[in-house]
């Protein structure tokens, strides 16, 4: 297989994306107005959410289908302003990514009845876009035999934060040399499980990441979840009822309402992927990802170096609000630097910059949320 | 004695008041446009500037002598608008402390050839106006017989920052009975020095505060340093020849000039003082002078309790910019948010905050300092 780049697109693939997700240990860069797939959270030039369009791009072509909140709509196709308006699905409310996914498959389910869609996150980052396509070739391949086909992340350390899958025996499909069955989903586990998972090295990252025929998702569905399946095949017919019908759909993650149990029934497959990818939690995550600022060794800086001093620290610097950011003399720092807010912590407190935000919403601060 | 606030201003009494000194540790709230004493650093309304004023009142009534440099006249003059404009010299260029106080007292000895000079920097923090108005009247008794007389703060920790006033012998003179002859001047201490300096019990420290009368101390500089005794009392004489007279006085510290002169030759007293004083010197020892955050046990803060969100945290945190300051999970942490520049250091890295200013004007970052 050549590398992904000098593939053609595959006319019946399209690039789902859910375009979703506060990204509330993120805060204050990441706001419920602006949340972090609208941001350029690597320094690179292009948003979280342009960037999984580009790496999809030589999969699915002009074939892409975004599933966002409509507050975001205005925003999304300010950064996206290729897509045509039926290119962006405006949710009325969050209802889950099933809800999600599944409307933007049986939208695209009428259009091409034979169609396989893949269900990639906009705020994720993957570093190696030709390995990602390649794996992304695979998964479609199988999927074209009716398995709902997901990515497994090989880890890179016993995280207690991602859920994992369990590959089960490798499957013969054509054009997709590294297909295993899943054995099962497992959830998020403590360390000490998540260590015994990584030794056995048949365990992946679920980056719920999936692929499949829309019908055969759909179909699924039906089976699991038949009036949530019902409902969204006719929305996708008429889509003037989409306030009305919007509230009723069940709210449910799509691992739940189908890659679970059809995992047990043995119907759901997985590429184990090799490329780099992180899902940005929280800025300790965020480090490896930034560029060493120029003058301050040990200083991951998302902004310009211009504005930044530090003297003996190290950590990370997001200077986003065109003041000078000062470290002196702190290890492991975390600021976040925002035109109404400075948040200042720690790498290995990061993940609980979510309290700061539940705080703040307690305290009616919304203002800055 | 009766306490400072119901006796009546000494007719005699001059309250001079050298205005300036950068404050870089105090970066970036302290700038060179607007440094220390301009700031109101206790959160108290009013500025350190204000408070040397307003406690020297009772003793000087209207008698004040603000020495400034030229561009610091018009924010003096907005935060003091009681005063003439005879009552602020503005330096040309700063030419240190025997300069400074020297012209002050020469500008005095013209209007009242009798009268009492008390020299107190615009930049310290006294806690105890009461006792450190009756430590000022006990300083101008022994003045008025001839004596350079300075006060002597009683140490509360073994400084290594600040000089030592070594007492003599106790010194009779009605109206000071707590008067003593001053042994030596001596210069900083390390700590193990200090440590035995506090154990004789016989030391305090200098805080640069001198009473005397204005012809003694100009005649006391006239023995020691006869060229600039005699160029100060030409200037006070003809205040036109400012411009050409300034930059040849000798640059020197009132300590050298004639203090330690003196002290050796038995010249100098010392009213040893009880009154809390600090002369802030950086963040650190802002902190106890702060009141608590409201909602943030463990946070000494300065600005409104509105802007500080602070979970797991403790330390300084002066929000100064209108946005809110975040902080997580960090002890001894020190934040100082400013319309142009947010610093982020600890207590214990507090003094080397001058670094910061050291390498931002090496960088030409002048705008900013």
């Amino acid at each position: 297989m050549t590398a992904g780049v000098t593939e053609r697109p595959d006319p019946s693939f399209w690039a789902v994306i859910p375009a979703g997700g506060a990204g509330t240990r993120l805060w204050p860069l990441s706001r419920s107005g602006a949340p972090k797939f609208l941001h350029d959270l690597t320094g690179h030039g292009r948003t979280l959410l342009q960037s999984t369009v580009d790496r999809l791009r030589p999969l699915c072509g002009e074939q892409v289908m975004i599933v966002t909140g409509q507050r975001h709509v205005e925003a999304v196709t300010a950064q996206l302003p290729e897509l045509s308006p039926e290119q962006v699905l405006a949710e009325p409310s969050p209802r889950d990514s099933m809800a999600a996914i599944g409307w933007a498959a049986a939208r695209i389910e009428q259009l091409d009845p034979e169609a396989v869609i893949g269900s990639f996150a906009a705020d994720h980052v993957i570093e190696e876009s030709t390995k990602f396509a390649d794996c992304v070739r695979e998964a479609v391949a199988v999927a074209r035999t009716g398995l709902l086909v997901t990515l497994g992340i090989e880890p890179t350390f016993p995280s207690s934060g991602f859920g994992y899958i369990q590959l089960g025996e490798a499957i013969e499909v054509p054009g997709a040399p590294h297909a295993h069955r899943v054995a099962s989903f497992v959830e998020k586990p403590d360390t000490e499980t998540a260590e015994r998972y990584l030794a056995t090295g048949s365990y992946r990252w679920n980056a719920g990441m999936f692929v499949a025929k829309a019908g055969v998702l759909l179909d699924l569905l039906a089976e699991y979840r038949p009036e949530l399946a019902r409902r969204l095949r006719e929305l996708a017919a008429a889509p003037d009822t989409l306030d009305s019908a919007w509230p009723e759909l069940e709210k449910i993650a799509i691992d739940h309402a189908i890659a679970e149990p059809a995992a047990d029934a043995g119907r759901v497959a997985v590429i184990p992927g090799t490329f780099g990818w992180d899902d940005i939690g929280d800025f300790a995550s965020l480090a490896p990802l930034l560029p060493d600022a120029a003058d301050a060794p040990g200083i991951k800086l998302l902004g310009a170096d211009d504005l930044l001093t530090a003297v003996d620290a190290s950590g990370v610097v997001v200077a986003g609000s065109g003041r000078r950011v000062v470290a002196l003399g702190i290890d492991n720092l975390v600021v976040v630097d925002t035109p109404d807010a400075v948040l200042v912590t720690t790498r290995e407190k990061a993940q609980e910059v979510k309290q700061i935000v539940e705080l703040l919403r307690a305290q009616g601060r919304t203002e800055l949320l």
